[in-house]
């Protein structure tokens, strides 16, 4: 059936709000007027043919509107972002309009063909597209300058007339979600497939990576716990325990990058084709020529932020890094004192005391972490990319440095300069729990706690006694509106990023470390699942078909834990006293072993394939069709001749 | 204008013969009817839609066939192979014969818009698809299976009824081409656009980076010079060396691809699309289904191919591996011999006599070499590999890892084992300039000489006295059906590959051996294209976007180099003399630098991009161009409903 486009003029009988957009208090009737309009003109017209409404609360219309389509709307927008569904010979791919019927599930009337987060993914996409024609700036505010083809949404968004768009939460599938995720207690995998379709692929890769993290960590877990158990200290034991590691951490991350393949290849988003990169939300300059699209939008010299970045950036960078060193110093003076308190005054208090400096100091590393990374991210902003690729890919760099000396640094000094293997463990030990619990509480607990507090004052407020089930549309809006906004799965990654490093680089020091990093992976896919579902406004779906710059950051890590476990092991007096005669040969010894290992794992990481083999035929089976598809349409045409 | 397909079946007045196909002697008269009936068939039949034409020389026919196409047919062709072309814009797009108008030069009645090495290429692609429809056999040879889809020329390949394929040469271009290539005197950069309008994208790629690799070593080589002139041998200017040697290696390389993505840019192949790979010719399985293609095609158990590849192969290249130390071991006995020699009769002779062993063990490291060749060819080609590219990775990797051992394990022992510089240097230059003599000698001029001499005999024979120029086409094709077959780059960067390695493994050893690589590979410039030119049968060309395998293998290398040289500086009995306390710091020392640089080498590689700014910008247009067109092509469809 081929519905005409005037049918989606008309507002549907059953409106479905799937996004919400919140204007700013006192936005001109005219704006409104405009954007409304907008929002729903025809796309010949260069609208985005979608449906809104205004939320009419108990307080009359407060500038908040329902976005909606109807369903032909968002089979055609699915075209446009270029999906990837399962057809009914189980094969994945892009889907068109015109081809529908042979996919599966799809039948006109089965509205649940397209998920809600997909839905809503589709309409965040229309609304951003939604470009400029003639108008010179937003109607009724002049100072909001627009030029042609600039999008609407972020000029109000960085004009401050539109505060946030957000996608509403489906109050059933979150509770059914809920209780299959975390609302039982049981063993088991995660509901993966089921967290993509309600919170979109870059969420539920990073529970399948915490997951499968976890389940990676446990062998050498087990392996780590007899050493505590029995105080195993010796030498071939070690050895075993940091190769065993090494090789491990190596292959699980190759591991990894074939079950992330067979996980996106399922959800479609390893077929997905890259879509053209718009200039960020932020992105300021003069208006010009850009060279690649022959548009006119605002440029920004590449020279110019060249230097922002060298002449600035880089010097504070530096700075923070010297300041974390120097920080570092004073906590070696308190660990002084605190040996000196305890030599003198020995009692329980005092062997207490000794670790106090750590725990500070592990409190102080998380705050200065945070700090950083408000510092890190104006400064990237200041920079002004062009690309939120680019964008992320400097403030990703600036932190993982800045993070990486401030966690590690300490420990290296202990390690390779005061030699002292005691203090390391102790300080390891310290380092990784505290700032584990830290991370549990300010991550998760402290904004649910706070959510919980504050909504339980809305529905006082409210003066109402009903259950979440029971809440309008209204209230609905009215609560999510207020809650924290999820800002991507980056604090998430650098967390792990960081207990990674803290369980290989000094592995064969303190094997307990893959114990705490499994225990608290555990509860911290629990505490982040309550975070999803509970504290944070449901986020906007992102497609994505790997992890992106972490696979990288965890390889690199991967490769300097070698080098510390060679040399942590070289020094150890068990090792020290196998070669009694020179001390030449144990550091040649050390170091043809570690070129050893360094040249295994990069031959393992060039042998394992990237992709298991049966994605791979599914993947050539694809090209081939495409590239006889093309093929035949060159015969056809040359045919016509 | 449009013509009709028709036109093409009429033999065209001036028919350009392009490609020559030589029959086996006996051919029976119903294969080479159907055959040629094939060749000239409409495409609509499955034919190749080609021109053929006996050739009639004075003996008769001598079942020597010659092709051709019209100028339509090849414009349509290079439609199908996915040419790119510069447009009168200047920018590279994929040609089309509806967007023919569009191009560069391109006219109705100009012949010469694609080069004649383009032609053949299309010729050869064609012929290559030309495939089985319903035949079982190829008629008269009952034992030639075919089935549907079977390329037809690659069944008459491998059952010797098709002796070869080979493009004509063009003998005035060719004659152009040699006087602007090696025809004079001259300073200058090799005539690269045109060896690529002659001879194709593979070897114009060869000679760039033969030529660029030159330049590169010169600053290696001048800064090598004084060295030997002034007899330094002080540790401060030794460091130096090495450490300018191996960050210069590190960025001659990442320079190359970006001046190689230029010049691939400009030939276009660059944006060439990758066909869909077929089954190599030497492929064979019994009759299944490709699980890709869905097509009835032979196929081979990749267990039975991994069986042979880890039970048959692997063993026999350590057995090889084990030979060649072997021969090592000999060559070291050879040489205390010819110590002892020396001692005990002191003359000019007995000193001559020290280098002896030297120059027959490097003799017989290319005998071994060449010998290894071959055996590792058949064991490839005996593990079935299915496709050409997998086929290729199997022997380079054989023949890599065989030819680095076999050269340099003397060396290595030498260095870490006796630890004695005087013989190494001594046997480092002896094995280079030895290496490089054999090579020049056995690639370029002996076939040269034979070649000639042939030449001579078969004019005497003709009983003419006439020079080339006048040759008839018959007789030109009887003289390059005999000349020697050209078998890839191959031989050609694995003899730069070990030059690289003589260069930088033990660059701060012997800093002459750059020296020697550049007046090397300035002969070996002109001898290659000698060889080009006058030894070979001419090439089909090849398109391609880059080295390769070659970039990795050379990169490689330059990683060990940075091992092996800063050992050698650390064993330096100047740097010893620094550290007289502890010989423990000098190590430790040693191992930090060499990691710093290593880590310097791993930051430039990732920080200099791969492609030229401009070269960047110029295919995110591309890019940027063909998702818009998708974008329009949706829209114009959606609009529709």
């Amino acid at each position: 059936v081929m519905e005409s486009w005037s049918f989606l003029d008309t507002v549907e009988s059953n409106f479905r709000p799937l996004v919400v957009i919140e204007l700013a208090k006192g936005t001109k009737e005219e704006t409104i007027e405009w954007f409304t309009k907008r929002i729903v003109d025809k796309k010949a017209n260069g609208g985005a043919q979608l449906l809104i409404k205004p939320l009419v609360t108990e307080n009359g219309v407060e500038n908040i509107y329902l976005v909606g389509a109807s369903h032909l709307r968002l089979l055609l927008g699915a075209e446009t972002v270029g999906l990837v569904k399962e057809c009914s010979d189980n094969s994945m791919r892009t889907f068109t309009y015109s081809s529908r019927k042979t996919f599966k599930h799809f039948a006109d009337d089965n509205h649940n063909f397209l998920t809600m987060a997909e839905c809503q993914y589709i309409i965040k996409h229309e609304l951003e597209n939604l470009r400029a024609k003639n108008e010179k700036m937003i109607p009724g505010y002049p100072q909001a300058k627009l030029y042609p083809g600039k999008s609407i949404v972020r000029r109000l968004l960085t004009s401050g007339i539109l505060v946030q768009i957000f996608p509403l939460h489906d109050r059933e599938e979150l509770k059914k979600l809920r209780h299959s995720w975390y609302g039982r207690v049981k063993v088991g995998y995660q509901p993966l497939d089921d967290i993509r379709c309600y919170f979109g692929e870059t969420i539920a890769l990073y529970f399948g990576f915490l997951e499968y993290f976890t389940f990676a960590l446990i062998p050498m877990a087990v392996i780590g716990i007899p050493y505590y158990v029995f105080a195993w200290e010796d030498y071939d034991k070690y050895v075993m325990f940091a190769t065993f590691n090494l090789l491990w951490s190596t292959v699980i991350l190759e591991v990894w990058k074939r079950i992330c393949a067979i996980l996106t290849y399922r959800w479609g988003t390893l077929l997905m084709k890259r879509q053209f990169e718009e200039p960020r939300p932020g992105f300021h300059g003069v208006l010009g020529i850009n060279p690649v699209t022959g548009r006119e939008e605002p440029v920004y010299s590449s020279l110019k932020r060249q230097l922002r970045i060298y002449l600035v950036s880089l010097p504070f960078v530096c700075l923070c890094l010297y300041f974390s060193l120097y920080v570092m110093m004073i906590y070696f003076d308190l660990e002084q004192w605190a040996l000196d308190y305890h030599k003198e005054n020995e009692s329980n208090f005092s062997s207490l005391m000794l670790y106090v400096p750590s725990i500070i100091y592990a409190v102080v590393i998380e705050i200065m972490n945070r700090i950083y990374r408000y510092a890190a991210e104006f400064l990237t902003s200041w920079e002004n990319h062009r690309l939120e690729s680019s964008y992320q890919n400097h403030l990703i760099l600036k932190v993982l440095v800045f993070n990486f000396l401030n966690c590690f640094a300490s420990l290296f000094y202990i390690a390779f300069v005061l030699f002292d293997m005691k203090l390391l463990r102790q300080s390891l030990a310290t380092l990784l729990i505290t700032s584990q619990i830290l991370n549990q509480f300010a991550e998760s607990l402290l904004p649910y706690w706070l959510q919980k507090r504050y909504n339980r004052r809305m529905k006082k407020r409210m003066c109402s006694q009903k259950t979440d089930k029971d809440l309008s549309l209204a209230e609905q809006v009215n609560m999510e509106k207020e809650m924290g906004t999820y800002l991507g799965t980056f604090d998430d990654y650098l967390e792990l990023f960081l207990q990674f490093g803290y369980v290989s680089l000094f592995s064969c020091v303190y094997p307990l470390a893959a114990v705490f990093a499994v225990l608290n992976n555990i509860t911290e896919i629990y505490s982040d699942a309550l975070k999803m579902c509970r504290v944070y406004k449901r986020p906007f779906a992102e497609p994505t078909a790997n992890i992106g710059v972490w696979q990288l950051a965890f390889e690199t890590m991967s490769v300097i834990s070698v080098v510390t476990n060679c040399i942590l092991i070289g020094m150890s007096p068990q090792v020290d006293a196998l070669f009694p005669d020179s001390k030449m040969d144990l550091v040649l010894t050390v170091a043809l072993v570690e070129h050893l290992l360094l040249a295994v794992k990069f031959i393992m990481a060039f042998v394992i394939p990237d992709k298991p083999r049966d994605i791979q035929m599914k993947l050539a089976k694809l090209e081939f069709e495409s590239l006889e598809a093309l093929k035949q349409q060159v015969r056809a045409f040359q045919m016509q001749l």
